[in-house]
């Protein structure tokens, strides 16, 4: 792949920059005559798209997407299906300023460096904008997942050295940062919104429960399901670390602790977070994410510009003062991708 | 892929059971005319192999490497090179006891629920005698790095609690466990002798440095460089989570901490790891991975078989206490291949 | 791919139904800093488009392209392009009377035995209209190859049992089937009017030819430069069979006849159509097709519907009596992909 | 790929050079629990082995094969299988005369420009030995294809002129040149044992019947069944053209002559070849290949060095005249390659 492009047999290519004049997704490998329509893709669309609260951007894009194919009569065709997203506030012209420096934390410098031009408007390509694309495609392949009883849910766990005491799943969707606690959301967003008042940004966690994945989906060697779920998160551009069940405790375990004992019921614990030898146990697959503080923030850094001339920089702009409650859709996303494409490669090797 | 192949340039497919004939790997893609000859490639190998000191398994594996393919008078063909290691050591009967048992933290079941059946002796597939054919592989990417001023180095930071406090890198191959802290290495020896002497095991965690690598090597979205050693390392059977330069610590940070500003000298900070938006920053490339306790302790455990009955099991056999000694050449080999693949495809990118 | 991907470098995906919204492309791993506009593309559109003339069918869409990404200032950005064309001329409810019916040489069956379930309209995905897709990432291609000193040539050389004696570059796009001999094009368009007066169709053959590839181009083994052309040629609709150099002939020929011998100028003929063991040798790339006849035709045919009822049919609406005209582009197209996508393969191999 | 690699869901890599140690494949993406042993593989490579009869090269390779992985108690485990092939009968010393000559039709002056250096012993990677590892990998795919009911048949049609008149099926493996018709048979052979007494060689063409394959295998647009089939026999170094069903003569026909009309018995013939839209009809798919004359020819010929300078060459070394008789279970193994990914890829798509 030249990088743009994500599964095997349900296979995503994305395209689109952040200011240019649209961003979609074609989805290929669609099972054929699922009934789906534009309203179902566009729930998931509305959980990540800007402007939805004080602790997001105030940036507005509508995000009303378009299915432009591989939809006949309320179903899908197996044909690929294409999903647009037209890019509707644009403000290139906020970008004059910056054009030439590398903004902190930004993707600047390294997409310069790379292709030896970059397009400077908002991040280009680097965009969180593209996530929109993948969200899309995530919906398509949550309701391919629905009829195997597989269900993804991810929430924020911790924000700005603020953590999650409880587990609440009916509270995610009913507080601004998609906590699982709601006490400590309201806390979060106190918090987020003093920040944001000060014009810096935090970082946080993000966990991701998928529940009613048979035992056996994953492949085995380089593709294991953990690997190949650790690629989809770390190709989110905030997402910096991913670890599975007990994850970075384990180093502090003892194989008699980490072992995930069973009896006839089932496993006495999870710390393998569902997935050994690559391939799921059965049990709830569990991983949590770090997401980086948002780079854009208006407090004045140190950078250079691509002409080697050290400057200060303000990124002034529209920005998520925490883009946990954004990200979490997305993350929801890929795992939906990552779960239904395994399950596709499976049904391939067994093929009876 | 079906799970053995990885890399895209730098293609390596592997193959092999722990207790079958032999475990290899076929390379394709070498650059052509490089010098390359098996002893360059044995002393990765020797660094891998069981039996070494008194903190890894008895297991006597001489892991003596043959090049069957792809070199001709000394140099490489860039035809596909097949690396072959017979298995010497094996004692399958020691598997009998417990064929019909899944042994808590191995792949025993989810293998049985994916492919219906499954090769029992020593974890087959599973077992972490296949990461020998990726050591292999990875010794001729190192060499292709080597013309482009890249190393990398991998070493043990933490084992069953105790932490490195200096960071020698000359100490790292001369103590037993590679940790990069000579005095805390005496201690992590002496904590894994006392733990293998009661049957139990601990895990640890390893960071890896990669050196050298240009500004620019990575592709956008999908195919990110920390994606795609996240998706390396995840790949390897114990590792169960990856973090890049400030990593889990991100979650309590500021933007304006997290971001690492620059003067004309390059960056004051390295929390990014070296990669941002998918793409080398120039920095080096900084990750950390949890390695999880060997699974396999002669501890009583409960567990079930595979008729569904409750059993208590003892999993008696040569193994290592702390596999993180034996996994630092596994994650750079791992590492090597990664970046090898992903300056060939900027490669492809440019073409001029 | 689940089919709708073709190429390793140079990536193209497409999507679009012949009578859907709309019909495109996403090319990923362009080189940057290429410039290039919609009216270079455009040419080559126009090329394929229909009701260019008596020869082609009356269906007319304009086939106006825009280019959604990967263009800044008027230079690629080496990120993905996508490019759209939306469908005009629309007429569904023309196939209501035959949604029921397979017909005789059009891929319905085919894809409702695959599917399940079909787009009816108009061929849906089978349609040719996925060709203009092809035609747009091919443009882009060419644009890459020009630097090259690439050339890449189609033309007609038979159509209905009529054969080009003569080739003559200059006459191909000034005669209505671009056949590269002025004087039987004449009588092939004869043939075709007759032919489309009568509700038939015809076949034909084009030839295409490939200069100033350098030699060592293409892979060993599977991925051979003849393989994957053959393959990108197989993968137009109305391709039934592809032959290189001297092509079938050689089935009559001795080795010391088709043996190209060389002096030092060169090839002394060029019965292998200049590749080797896959790999071109530097003489110019020769290949034919053979282009089926159209399988739209509005003579009675038998046939059956999908509930196993026998039937007759008259394909009636506005189709090309002989594809070959407009065929010819779409070749120049996959070959240029093809070119393209190996020079960029090489590039990763050597990379100094 | 680079190269090596062939099929998406059932995957196989080669590796080996005619005059190295050892060919092989791995082959990945076996369906587990198949009955399976090294008898049933032999079986295949003793119809493609050198030292047949009189018509073929007196090169004596036992290609006794290994299984070195990925059976277990007799059956398929599902992981990667190993197949290797000693080479046994190595006289690399024949080829110093030549090594700095490029031998016509050979791959010599297209691998040296393409790496930069060869390994000249008996056409090193670009050998016909190559094939032996497929053939190897075909097994296996056909044993796959025997419980879907699939059959794959190849044989001789045309050699050297000769042409077969009749279809007598049982008569394939009882001729030496495994052709269709008995009394061509003889004639065929006659005429190669008269240009190898002359130290010529002769093309030929052999045709493919897949009987079996259900309606709706094969993917649309890039990945057509046709398209893969059209790879995989040009990927084969001696094959220069192919066609289905009707084929070139498509050229020379109407649109009511090709369209294969049907009733409710299904097709009244088979134009098509089987395959329309990409995607399998349900009738026989049938194709042709054309075979080019044996390079290796003791007649003198023109041809330069490595130095540019011009040289005469006398290819001596045993080799076959026709290459068609053991080029039948070639072509058979990779349209079993083909068929069973197809139908895999099928299983991934409907998935139920």
């Amino acid at each position: 792949m030249a990088g743009s492009t994500f599964g095997e047999r349900l296979k995503v290519t994305t395209f689109g920059e952040s200011h240019g004049e649209a961003v979609g997704v074609i989805i290929d490998g669609i099972t054929p005559g699922l009934e789906l329509d534009e309203a179902y893709v566009q729930i998931q669309m509305d959980r990540r798209k800007p402007g939805q609260s004080s602790v997001t951007t105030p940036r507005r894009e509508y995000d009303k997407i378009r299915i432009l194919s591989g939809l006949f009569e309320g179903r899908t065709t197996g044909t690929p299906m294409c999903i647009m997203l037209n890019n509707t506030d644009m403000r290139p012209s906020a970008y004059d300023d910056i054009k030439s420096m590398y903004r902190p934390g930004h993707a600047d410098l390294t997409y310069e460096k790379k292709y030896g031009l970059r397009d400077y408007r908002g991040s280009g390509r680097a965009s969180g904008r593209e996530t929109a694309a993948r969200v899309a495609a995530g919906a398509v392949a949550r309701k391919l997942l629905e009829r195997r009883g597989v269900s993804v849910l991810a929430y924020t766990t911790e924000v700005g050295g603020i953590r999650c005491e409880t587990f609440e799943p009916d509270a995610i969707e009913r507080n601004l940062v998609r906590a699982c606690d709601p006490v400590a959301a309201r806390s979060m967003i106190e918090r987020i919104e003093q920040l944001s008042a000060n014009g810096d940004s935090c970082g946080g966690i993000v966990e991701c429960r998928i529940s009613g994945v048979a035992a056996g989906i994953g492949e085995p060697v380089f593709d294991k399901l953990d690997a190949e779920l650790a690629k989809a998160m770390l190709s989110i551009g905030a997402i910096k670390g991913i670890e599975f069940g007990a994850g970075f405790q384990a180093a502090a375990m003892l194989g008699s602790e980490h072992n995930d004992q069973m009896d006839r019921t089932g496993f006495l614990t999870n710390n393998a977070g569902g997935i050994i030898g690559g391939i799921s146990t059965g049990a709830d697959i569990v991983f949590r994410v770090v997401v980086k503080p948002t780079s854009s923030i208006s407090v004045l850094q140190q950078t250079v510009d691509m002409y080697g001339k050290e400057r200060e920089i303000v990124t002034e702009g529209r920005h998520d003062p925490c883009i946990c409650p954004r990200i979490v859709p997305v993350i929801e996303a890929m795992a939906c991708l990552v779960i239904e494409d395994h399950y596709k490669r499976q049904a391939a090797l067994l093929d009876e």
